[in-house]
């Protein structure tokens, strides 16, 4: 099994290394915080210091896991020895490609997403399923080194995801719709709802509070992730303008809000009865493999399992 | 205790009459609809026609509440005698108020709307403890006969709900907010999200799922509660639709999303921090009573019992 070094020991990068220990893979950890790098050694792990942590990293042709927010990057591709086998797993994939191109071109990387998380952070929040049954975006770019992809993917499978291979651009466009778009609807909403003033906020029931649940977040967290996405996330904001603004133009002309209500119903019985997903395998040496992968991500299927150089993969 | 005459048995009217019957008030009922007449029948209800309905709420100067959908409200009223006290379950009070003054204006007339529901309808799916700790708003608009708004608040407080005291434009122009609005925000959110295909919809998770549960509401039930109340919709989709800009202007200026994500932070917190409430009377035959009853509501605060003629309210 490859070893496993975790750069980050935040939520994520605690949960990925204690996953990665907990299925066996040799591991160890780098982190900025002495809190973190403290509480990580009194739970048992190999924490060490980001020079050392990467020279290991080299010494055992380990994958290394950058795990750090968007901002901080950067400084730690700029400590990358060459060649080194990479991924990561911000929650923002085109930013930290081309961050990979221009900083740390001679590493062998291939981006990761874990969709899972709390609203807290810290390696206090962390946990080895954090995972379980989420899913793990890898990017398989054309060009992507295969021998590393096969690394990502069975540290997510151990990890007890499942993966969903796309590239960054497609899901960075993804994320904007399902999970950074919900967060600015839902600080629009909570906002003109508070606008109603104690009464509005008194009648609230069901339809409000599911609406409004995720403006509970820190929102430094959220800033995070949404304006770390700008360029997806404009687009999505676009789209939801145009739709509200139709519901406006119709509502004010006709008094009909049938088709935004309707469309809204079919796409919600869309996401509630996800097509049934049938075993397939997919050979991770074969020609077009990459592209074989990416289109079972966009179909909505995903991979399960790996045996050797074979992916078992569930596709609809 | 004033007996009960309601009209239409589906959801909330055939709560309503299980929730006064259960209360030991004297109950009958009426409906257009033979499934749901046999059904109440069948549950040991008095159900009978429309016209005997009324002849009998006369007869007792029973509280007659109308519980039909606001299209079929008007044929209601047409067939009400003079002086008959009324209420309604209906989820706009506005319209209602209008209809009222318009074809019934001899009728005693004090608004209702108990802000409970399901996703389902029909007599089966009505229960005695629907109201239960739910709000239930009356409209206490000056010149309201006070011996009917105390029918009204012994029925809503005999159901398990509380009462809240407004007006009808201000409860439209609330549910607009924390009610209609949400649907609609969620119809746009699940369109946009089915927008980016099977492969978004694979990776959705907590943040657009709570924003679309109501999408996944029946449609028909959706468009007659949001196209019901037009006027204040249009002015609570101006305000979601003016937000949603300035984030967008915001994101495509700066690459911030601060003020967007800070206020709907603020406003989720005022909606989970509700604030202490204190226990005060109110002699709803004092001058002034009704104007004392609307600022209560509009403060946030509740008439949780009534004791003869005095309210027990809880104030902010």
């Amino acid at each position: 099994m490859r070893s496993v070094c975790v750069v980050g020991l935040g939520l994520i990068g605690g949960s990925v290394l204690r996953a990665a220990a907990a299925a066996g893979f040799v591991t160890w950890g780098a982190t900025a915080s002495d809190d973190d790098a403290e509480a990580a050694r009194r739970d048992g792990h190999d924490v060490v210091d980001l020079a050392a942590a990467l020279e290991r990293a080299v010494a055992q042709d380990a994958l290394v896991v950058v795990a750090v927010p968007l901002p901080a990057v950067e400084n730690v591709l700029r400590a990358l020895p060459g060649g080194v086998r990479l991924t990561d797993v911000v929650s923002v994939k085109g930013p930290v490609a081309d961050l990979v191109a221009r900083v740390a071109p001679h590493a062998r990387y291939v981006g990761g997403h874990p969709m899972a998380g709390t609203s807290r952070s810290g390696w206090d929040a962390g946990r080895a399923d954090l995972f379980r049954d989420a899913a793990w975006v890898v990017t398989a770019e054309d060009g992507a080194d295969l021998d590393v992809l096969g690394d990502v993917i069975g540290l997510a499978l151990a990890s007890g995801a499942h993966v969903v291979p796309t590239t960054a651009a497609d899901h960075d466009a993804a994320v904007a719709r399902i999970s950074h778009l919900p967060h600015v609807l839902a600080a629009v909403l909570a906002s003109v709802g508070a606008g109603g003033g104690p009464l509005a906020l008194s009648l609230a029931a069901g339809s409000f509070g599911d609406g409004t649940r995720v403006a509970g977040s820190r929102p430094e967290l959220v800033l995070a992730m949404c304006e770390g996405n700008r360029a997806a996330l404009l687009g999505a904001v676009d789209d939801a303008l145009g739709r509200l603004g139709a519901a406006r133009g119709s509502l004010a002309s006709t008094g009909g809000l049938a088709k935004t209500v309707e469309a809204g119903h079919t796409a919600r019985l869309a996401l509630e009865d996800r097509p049934r997903l049938a075993e397939a395998a997919v050979d991770l040496t074969a020609p077009g493999a990459l592209a074989t992968l990416r289109d079972l991500g966009a179909r909505g299927g995903r991979v399960i399992g790996l045996n050797g150089s074979t992916a078992l993969a569930l596709t609809p």
